[in-house]
């Protein structure tokens, strides 16, 4: 589907819902928050229907106003936008809604989007859906301000982790560029995305360190979390999202799993590769899935076991 | 003076010497192999002279055979640049290299630079050196390949903190795009510069959270290391660098100090703000220095005693 039919849509309806996917991110509520400004100052009406809190990270993106929460009802809408959305699954409750407008659009990066909606524009070499919302804001000759603009780069930097990511490409900086000249402090926006952390966070990192293990001369990294971890930390489960890459960035490690005890017969594990060592067979061996270099699985059995079967499947691949 | 004069100079002369200054960073030897790289491809005579190792940081920069380790005679070169070097004591051994040159020229980003040289760029409005020595190439219109690209763009991610820093600006983003184009990929190169850490810096990390002391309603955050410390996590005091943004990057934390213990009778003490403390304040009153947002200083005096008295300023300054 071309660009210029989206936008056709876009400014032949004047009632448009826009849906985040469920657990939102920088990238779906920047590029939802924009797109909703960006209708609503030339005169549409325009809202982003959520039905979760907008996490806390979150809570200083401009234009939170055009947010509306989720209520199960017979209401409508014209034309109701998905972003950086994969599949329908992952518009929750508000499926039923979003099927119930008169048109669906689905704008997305994800390569494995499953064209879910009437109209379906995804593009899988950009970062990110900010990216995407950027050039049909230019293509539409809609005026951006710095509420957009601000929205427009979280959702960017997200999802590229400050353009470090191997999504960033050059057409990336140069929308970064142009959104930049609309007066963002880089440092202040980084700050706030990707510094500032809960205190509880910084000791369940020193907790989880703790328990780091090193295996094959220094190529395989494993940490361990549980409940007690987590008490003695004041953390919640939440705050293990990223602690994997503790293991993954240590100088020569390939392979580094996380493993978190759930019950006294559950152990989650979180693994992620840096070069070669393909984690997602792994997983799979394990009847999970996920990427080359970014997996999980679950296996139902206690700690000590579960390590010891996992470290010799990672010890195959990694040796 | 005009980057049209410094593109005329290094237009005119064959024989070009290349200064990075003294404790060598990515911006300083990206710039000085890209410009020697570049000068070579056109057929001059162009090396980098260092005083120092490269830091293994740096070792997987391509280019590195332009590096020449300085040797103390009576050689000279018809041209000397001096690049992201503030004044003339940054050259170390080599200011006497330097003034032996027939011309001398400093090209610099630093707005406090002293314009030690015959001919001074100085342009405080880019973030690294980097960007300026992309400017004089393209104006020079020489050919940029992947390995001067790689070069430049460690550069510029180097002193931006990778995009982050509130140097960053358009500019920077718009040259991060020209770059990329010469076939970079952002992830591999962001992993070598801002995510791998030695094993010991990890254990580090954990021992130095066990210290965290929170004071002022969550306002300030106290950090500590010593020998003991360092010894237990096999670390080096190298690996301390950094550590107090621990403290500083915690949600709701204004000041944030490291303290560490160099004898029984002396500790030096690393401080950051975040929005409006002025640390360079509580570093002078302990005849320290630094800048508002980073300062330091050493207090003569045992643990405990010089935590009470620097926690008794640092709170009058928070408060």
């Amino acid at each position: 589907m071309d660009l210029k039919h989206i936008i056709n849509l876009l400014q032949q309806n004047d009632d448009i819902i826009i849906f985040p996917h469920v657990n939102p991110d920088g990238d779906c509520l920047g590029s939802s928050i924009a797109l909703a400004m960006a209708l609503t100052n030339i005169g549409k009406k325009a809202r982003v229907i959520v039905e979760e809190n907008v996490p806390s990270a979150y809570e200083f993106l401009p234009g939170l106003e055009c947010l509306e929460m989720y209520k199960e009802d017979k209401s409508n809408g014209q034309l109701a936008v998905a972003i950086d959305t994969g599949d329908r699954k992952r518009l929750g409750e508000r499926a039923r809604l979003f099927d119930r407008c008169k048109f669906t659009v689905n704008i997305d990066h994800h390569k494995t989007n499953t064209s879910f909606a009437d109209y379906n524009f995804i593009d899988a070499s950009k970062s990110s859906a900010g990216e995407i919302i950027f050039d049909i804001l230019k293509s539409m000759n809609v005026k951006i301000d710095k509420s957009i603009a601000v929205c427009l780069y979280v959702a960017i930097a997200t999802d590229t982790g400050g353009f470090r990511y191997s999504n960033t490409t050059a057409d990336t900086h140069r929308t970064a560029a142009k959104l930049m000249e609309y007066g963002l402090n880089a440092g202040e926006l980084s700050s706030r995305l990707f510094e500032v952390v809960s205190k509880s966070k910084v000791l369940l990192t020193a907790e989880v360190i703790k328990t780091l293990e090193i295996f094959s001369g220094g190529k395989i990294a494993f940490l361990e979390v549980n409940d007690k971890i987590l008490e003695s930390a004041g953390a919640v489960p939440g705050d293990c999202d990223g602690l994997v890459n503790i293991g993954r960035n240590i100088e020569g490690v390939e392979v580094a799993v996380l493993l978190k005890e759930i019950g006294n017969n559950e152990i989650k594990a979180n693994m992620r590769s840096n070069k070669y060592a393909d984690v997602a067979s792994i997983a799979s061996f394990f009847s999970g899935g996920g990427h080359a270099r970014a997996a999980g699985c679950t296996i139902y059995s206690h700690m000590n076991k579960a390590k010891s079967m996992l470290l010799a499947k990672v010890r195959e691949v990694v040796e």
